[in-house]
């Protein structure tokens, strides 16, 4: 199935939000088999809304649209659809009646919120066990989907009620189609693309590559109309890929580098520790937003000021006088002395010049020192990274973790 | 002006990637005055690529067009530009060359990279100093710039080249404008919208309201033929919505929430520190985004283990086994003895339940305890949150840096 995509929102097109909704609607609707033809973000405008859904009706299989649905007067995804596919807006009783009995003894104005029962003729609520509903519509036989454009509720219904409902609706192409997505990290993109280009030896195999900040992401797809040979194809492509990306393969499909390094850990039974300066607490962050990471991660210091370097991390000042805050030596001491107090068997740490301040001719913006402590052994590497601030934060921690990643593979 | 931007690439219709540079351009065009009339998102397909090219070249005052002008052979936008505006690629021997001189010596192969310095005809590069440069052409009298998808190029090449360019090309509007974005905590977005209704009085004057995240930002926009009726219009508005939001406000257009606690911070010669359970070194990361946070910011513990509660904070064992580690009384220990142990004046704490694992009947996931040290003395309030284990991290870290920003609002 073939379908488009369109957000809906000024918030949007003046860019003081990102656009998660359509981003995971997209990745949702890939992995799920299906392809999207076009993404579209549109301002708060009536007649742009309802041209852009005229359009994706007359040549895609599905259009799901987001945003637009709420009860503040910007919002008019209801009143574009009226008049651009001439189903006026009509009473859902049953809607206002929740809206009532949710509301009892809130003790807020309703007024506002009634707007939410007032939906296009034909409009089908998908799930009626809540007030942000969203709704369907089957239009010259296609259906449209409208959610909320708030991230969560809309996500919520895309996999409960969208996917489900636009992977079982009839299927013109009979291709069998298999993917996978390769996740890698230390290989440029065009010495990737120089590796695999001569699998790309079928028609109906191909082959994308994707840079998503230090990684490379390449999507394998094999598509033919017999599902026996597509099989074969796929699995002998897949060894291909495989052999040739080595270790610098980390991961497919969902998996992410953090949820790698852990599952490597816990082969192992080992505990993480993370000592972290320029980063601030990002390897944490990103270590903890894997759900269980508390089996294998134990926590750590931001260690910001040279004065926390000392006090909670026993990083000797002399050491720190001697080689300077940014070194290996003070690398090094960060991880094993924190491995040594927490009793934890492997430790990452960080200090490196994130910018715009701090550089120097010797050490300029983007240098960076990591060290690991792992078997009772420290060592530590140098890198010189480029991007601004943020970039060399979030470079700096899948460095680390990449870094950690390896050592793990060969223990 | 008007704009439409046109993101291309197959790691976007697919969602493994978030479009970061349009919202980046939309946002940077709005604030410069401009206004963008659409953002469309389109795979590797030349003829979806040119035809949203030619339409928006159609109604657009302006047009930018990021992605696809890789080395790779999915990198298809020239060939598109090619088609839609009758424009053949040409070679540019001037960036042959220097793609020659900068590849010399590197090592890898240069076909594919040669690639680079073939452009459609009329195109002019933007910045000639660099290898991945970026062109324009006008076409039609309309300007459209073609910039690469690698968000830290189009991000600089859009800031240096195309905003100056842009605004310097003649508007038809000869309206004066006036814009401000305003940002709030702890609102529901329908009670501000209630609030602030009645001040979009006359037609000059448009509000809008966004939810970005635990936050609402609104955006004032005063437009008016007479530049004095325009300000004074604004000023008089920009009064009222200030009285209207009152502490709720944190700041406006490009402020930041940890930009502004550390402005406070500054303003009251403190140090902060921080102790995080549950958000896993969240806050410490936001809070170093900020340049020059090492000011006002010390670093401090991820006290993800009860293990290091103990050995890095001195929470006493017995508190925890009595109360839990999510509770008032070990929220209160982590904030007041990482202060006591650092010597900070200030210091917050987090600990809860993020999910999906870990709740209970008494403590159900999104039970969270932040603890806060100031002036000597220490707090804690607690908070039920839903939502994801991310959304869960995130509102913890927002709502943790607020109750800080309020405590320092009455010092």
């Amino acid at each position: 199935m073939i379908g488009e995509i369109i957000a809906i929102g000024d918030e949007l097109t003046s860019g003081r939000i990102a656009n998660t909704t359509s981003v995971f609607a997209a990745r949702q609707l890939f992995l799920a088999g299906h392809e999207v033809y076009a993404m579209h973000t549109i301002g708060d405008t009536p007649e742009l809304i309802g041209e852009a859904l005229k359009r994706a009706i007359k040549r895609a299989d599905f259009v799901i649209v987001t945003g637009g649905l709420g009860s503040t007067t910007d919002d008019l995804t209801n009143e574009a659809v009226a008049k651009a596919l001439d189903r006026p807006a009509t009473l859902n009783t049953a809607l206002l009646e929740k809206i009532h009995s949710q509301l009892q003894g809130a003790g807020t104005s309703q007024i506002g919120l009634e707007k939410l029962a007032w939906l296009p003729e034909g409009a089908e609520v998908l799930n009626a066990d809540e007030r942000m509903a969203g709704y369907m519509l089957v239009h010259n036989s296609t259906p449209v989907f409208f959610l909320p454009g708030v991230p969560s509720q809309a996500r919520k219904l895309l996999v409960d009620y969208v996917l489900p409902i636009v992977s079982s609706w009839i299927d013109n192409s009979s291709n069998h189609v298999r993917m996978r997505l390769y996740k890698t990290v230390g290989l440029p993109e065009y010495e990737i693309n120089e590796r695999l280009n001569s699998l790309e030896q079928y028609d109906c195999i191909s082959l994308g590559y994707y840079p998503v900040g230090n990684e490379v992401h390449i999507s394998l797809t094999v598509s033919d109309q017999d599902i026996h040979s597509s099989e074969d194809l796929f699995s002998a492509t897949d060894k291909r890929i495989r052999k040739v990306l080595g270790h610098h393969l980390y991961g497919t499909d969902h998996a992410t580098l953090p949820q790698v390094v852990g599952e490597l850990l816990q082969e192992n039974n080992l505990t993480l520790c993370v000592a972290e300066s320029c980063t601030g607490g990002l390897i944490g962050s990103e270590i903890t937003r894997v759900p269980g990471s508390s089996q294998w991660f134990a926590g750590g210091v931001i260690s910001y000021s040279n004065h926390l370097k000392e006090i909670l991390l026993n990083v000797d000042r002399q050491l720190i006088a001697e080689h300077g805050a940014v070194s290996g030596p003070v690398a090094r001491a960060m991880a094993g002395q924190l491995a040594k107090r927490t009793g934890s068997r492997v430790a990452i740490s960080v200090t490196g010049i994130a910018g715009p301040g701090g550089g120097s001719k010797e050490k300029p913006v983007g240098t960076v020192y990591i060290g690991l402590f792992i078997n009772g052994q420290v060592k530590d590497t140098l890198h010189n990274f480029s991007g601004n601030r943020r970039e060399i934060q979030e470079i700096t921690a899948q460095t680390a973790l990449d870094t950690l990643r390896l050592a793990l593979l060969v223990e």
